[in-house]
C-alpha cells in the first residue's frame, strides 16, 4: 500500500522521497516505476530525512502498534520544529491521541490519517481522513487532495479535526463496511433459500447496482457471485469456508461505542457474526444437534421477494450509517473535535470501501443542518416509508424459514426502538428499583423515585 | 452494603472489627445492631488492622476505581505477609488482576470478589464469587460461604479461580442480568402490544414463577407490574419515565467479550437497548417522523400467545446463558483460570439477581461434562427444539407489528447462526479477498487461495 500512494504521489508531479527498512524493496520500486514521476531514494533514514524540504512531510506506512512507535521513535530525533510526520495505518484513535500529544510538545505535527480503498485506491485515488492540528492541514492537505478519489470534482480528502479525529473517522467507516457487508451476506442467504442459483443472484446484484443501492461492495458482490470455479465448474462462492475473518478496526467501533453509550447494533451483530461463524467447536456440536426449518423460503412472487429484499438492504444499511455518524457526533462532542458529518460522509462517496451513491444524499442531508439523526432526514425518512412494510416482510420470512438475519433484525429492532412512543425500558427501571433501589423518574413530575417495596409499598422521593 | 454484610457475618458467629472513614456511621451500625452479634469497632485504620487476628481478612465494601485503590493503598503498609485484603465491589477485572499481582509480591492475598444479591442478598444471604489465590480460600472459604446463600444445603460460594476470575464471573453475572431483563421487558412489551393490562400481565409472570421460568427476576417483575400508584390509580409501570440507566458492567462484559472473540449479541442488543431507550433527542426527532405499525399485534387465540411469548423468553434466556458461559470458558483458557463452569452455574442458583430453576438444570448438564455449548447439552437442546416455532412465531408476531424485539430476535438469529450447515460468511471472504487481497480458505482442500480478480481471475495459493 506503502508503494502505491507512493507512485499515486509521483504521477501527481510531487517529487517523493523514499525510505524503506529494506532497501532492496526501494531499488525495486524505484526500478519498476521511476519512470512514473520523480523519486528520490534513501537507503539510511538519516539521508531520507536530510533529502526532504522543509517542512518535512513524511507519511509513514508501518502496522498499527510497536512498529509505528518504533519508526517514530527514529524519526523524531531526526526532525526539526514545524515538520509533519503522518501515520497511515489503521491506529487506534486513542493511540494516535497519545503520539499526537507527545509530538506537539516536541514542537512537531504528527497526524493520524485513515486511508480507505486497499491497494488498489492507494494507488488510483483513496478516500483519505487526516487528523492532527489544522494548521498542519495547511502544508499536507494540498498533496493529499491531489491524490485522492475525485467525485464531481472535489477530493474525497479533508480534515476531519484535531488529533485522533482522522482514525476515528476511519474506525468508524471500517465498522459500518462490516454492516454493509453482513446485509449483503444476508440478501445472498435469503435470496438462496429460496432456490436462486448464486449466478441468478450475481444478476440481482448487478441490477441492484443500477439504482438506489449503487455503490463499490454491491458491484464487487456480483463479481463475486458471478466466479465460477475453474477445478470444479461450480460458483466459487460456494466452495469458500463459511468462516469470516476480521482485523480488528470492527472490534474497536463497537468498542469504542460503548463507552460513548452509542447504540451501534448493527455493527455489533456484524462483529459477532463473523466470530460465530468462525467457531467450528460450537457449530460442529450445534448442527445435527438443534433443530429448526431447513431454510425453507417458499416465494409466490420471486419478483417481489427480490424486491423486498432490496428494500430491507437498503434501509438497514441506512440504520447502520445513522448509528455510525451518531457515534462520530458523539466522540466529536467528547472530544471536542468539531468534526463536520456532511464532509465526512462527502469524501466517503469516493475511493473508500463503503462507497455509494446513498453518500451523496447523506452528505446532502447533513449539510442542511440541525439533523440529530439521519434517520430523520427527509429524503431518507421518506425512503424508510416506503420500505419498512418489506423489511419487515424479509426479516418474517427468514425468522420463520431459519435462515439467520442478525443484521436485518438488529436494523429494524433500532428503528422500532428509536420510533416507539413508549419503551419497556420503564419495566426495567421499575425492577432495578425493586432489587437495588437504583430509582426511577416519573412522566408525571421531575425528581427521583423510590418504591418501599418490601416495606409498605409506597412511593418516597430520592 | 458493607454495613449488612458485616451484619451477615455477625449473625453467623463471627466477630467482626469494623472500620469506616465515617465513624459516626460506625456507631450507628453497632447502637443499631450490635445485639445481632460481636462487632470490634474502630475509629482508625491502624486500629482497625491491628485489632484482627492472623493471617488478617479484611473485606473493603468502596466504589471501584480510584477509592478502591485509595484504600488498599492506606491498608497495605499495616499488614503483614499472609494476610488477605477481599475487594467485594465491582472492579473491573483488569484491575483486580493489576491489584492481585502487586499484592501478591509484597506477600499479601489479594482477593477480587463478585457478590450479587443486592443489599438484601448481602444481609441474608448473596452470592459469592471470590477469586484470589487458592491458598487465601483455605483462610477465607469457610467464613464467605457461612453467609452465602444456601440452596439444598449447598453455598452459593466457591472459588472461581486465580487473580480476576471471580471478578470476571461476576461482571458476565451482570451481563446475563442485562439480558435477561431485557428479554423480560419485550415480553412485557408483546403482550401490552396484544392489549393486556399490566395486571394481567402480573398474573402471567406469576404463572411463569410456577414453571421452567421460576426465578428471581420473574417474580419481581410480577411485583412491579402489580404496583398501582396511589397519585393516579394507574399502574406504576406507565408512569415510570421509559429511559433504562446502566453502571457499567454489561458494556464491560460486551467490551471484554469482543476482546476475547466470543459473540454475545444478547447481552450487546440488551446495553444498547438501555442507551438507545435514554437518548431522548434522538427519540424525540425520530418519533412522529418515521412510519411503521402501530403495535397492532392481533390476537386469534390468548392462551397461545402468553404460551408463545413463554416460550421466547425461555429460549432467549437459553441463548444469553450460553453466550455468557462461552465467554467465561473463553477467558478461562485465555488466563489459565480453569474456572469450572458447572461450579459458577451451581453458585447462582441462590443468592444472586439471576437466581433461576434453570441454572440447577445448567449445573448439571455441565457437571456431565464435554460441553461445547450449552444449547446442545442433551435436556437444553430438548427443550429448545419444542420451543423454537413458538419463538418464531413471537419474533414474526412482533416484527409485523412494530414492536421492537432486539433480544428475542438476536437470540434466535444466534440459534439460527450456529445450528446453520452453511453460513454467507463465504461470501464474506470472497468480498475481503476481492477488495483486499486476504485470501479464502476452501472447503474442498486445505490453505489459503486468492483469485486474480482484476487480472486474468485464475485462483492462486498465497
Amino acid at each position: 500500500m506503502g508503494s502505491n500512494l507512493a507512485r499515486n504521489l509521483a504521477r501527481h508531479g510531487h517529487t517523493v522521497a523514499l525510505h524503506n527498512r529494506s532497501w532492496v524493496k526501494t531499488q525495486v520500486l524505484v526500478e519498476e516505476h521511476g519512470s512514473e514521476g520523480t523519486f528520490v531514494p534513501s537507503e539510511s533514514t538519516a539521508d531520507f530525512v536530510a533529502s526532504l524540504e522543509r517542512p518535512r512531510r513524511i507519511i509513514v506506512m508501518v502496522k498499527a502498534g510497536g512498529p509505528t512507535d518504533a519508526v517514530i521513535d527514529e524519526l523524531v530525533p531526526l526532525l526539526e520544529e514545524g515538520d509533519i510526520v503522518v501515520d497511515g495505518g489503521n491506529a487506534h484513535f486513542e493511540d494516535t491521541r497519545r503520539r499526537e500529544a507527545s509530538l506537539r510538545e516536541k514542537g512537531l505535527h504528527f497526524v493520524g490519517t485513515g486511508i480507505s480503498g486497499g491497494e488498489v485506491g492507494a494507488l488510483e485515488g483513496p478516500s483519505i481522513m487526516p487528523g492532527g492540528s489544522r494548521k498542519s492541514y495547511a502544508a499536507l492537505g494540498p498533496i493529499l487532495e491531489s491524490i485522492a478519489a475525485q467525485v464531481d470534482g472535489e477530493p474525497c480528502c479533508a480534515w476531519m479535526g484535531p488529533d485522533g479525529a482522522g482514525h476515528f473517522v476511519k474506525m468508524v467507516h471500517n465498522g459500518i463496511e462490516y454492516a454493509d457487508m453482513q446485509f449483503i451476506a444476508e440478501a445472498y442467504d435469503v435470496l438462496s433459500a429460496a432456490r436462486l442459483t448464486a449466478g441468478e443472484i450475481a444478476d440481482v446484484f448487478r441490477e441492484w447496482n443500477t439504482g438506489e443501492l449503487d455503490s463499490f461492495l454491491i458491484e464487487i458482490t456480483a463479481d463475486v457471485l458471478s466466479q465460477v470455479d475453474a477445478a470444479t465448474g461450480r460458483p466459487l462462492v460456494e466452495l469458500i469456508t463459511d468462516a469470516a475473518e476480521q482485523k480488528g478496526t470492527g472490534r474497536w467501533t463497537v468498542q469504542t461505542a460503548l463507552e460513548l453509550g452509542v447504540p451501534v447494533s448493527t455493527i455489533a451483530e456484524s462483529v459477532f457474526a463473523r466470530s460465530a461463524s468462525g467457531d467450528s467447536a460450537v457449530r460442529d456440536a450445534a448442527r445435527g444437534t438443534l433443530t429448526g426449518p431447513n431454510r425453507a423460503v417458499s416465494v409466490h412472487d420471486r419478483r417481489q421477494l427480490i424486491d423486498d429484499v432490496r428494500d430491507a438492504l437498503w434501509s438497514s444499511k441506512v440504520v447502520a450509517y445513522a448509528q455510525g455518524l451518531d457515534q462520530i457526533r458523539k466522540a466529536s462532542e467528547e472530544f471536542g473535535w468539531d468534526v463536520d458529518i456532511a464532509t465526512v460522509a462527502r469524501i466517503w462517496r469516493g475511493g473508500c470501501i463503503i462507497r455509494a451513491r446513498l453518500l451523496a444524499q447523506i452528505s446532502d442531508e447533513y449539510a442542511a443542518g440541525g439533523l440529530r439523526t439521519l434517520l430523520v432526514a427527509p429524503s431518507i425518512a421518506k425512503g424508510l416509508a416506503g420500505r419498512q412494510d418489506p423489511w419487515r416482510r424479509v426479516v418474517a420470512l427468514a425468522t420463520t424459514a431459519g435462515v439467520p438475519v442478525p443484521g436485518f433484525s438488529s436494523a429494524l429492532g433500532y428503528y422500532d426502538t428509536v420510533r416507539a412512543e413508549r419503551l419497556p425500558a420503564a419495566l426495567v427501571q421499575g425492577l432495578r428499583d425493586n432489587f437495588g433501589a437504583h430509582t426511577y423518574g416519573r412522566i408525571d413530575r421531575a425528581g427521583a423515585f423510590h418504591t418501599l417495596w418490601s416495606g409498605d409499598r409506597s412511593e418516597v422521593e430520592a
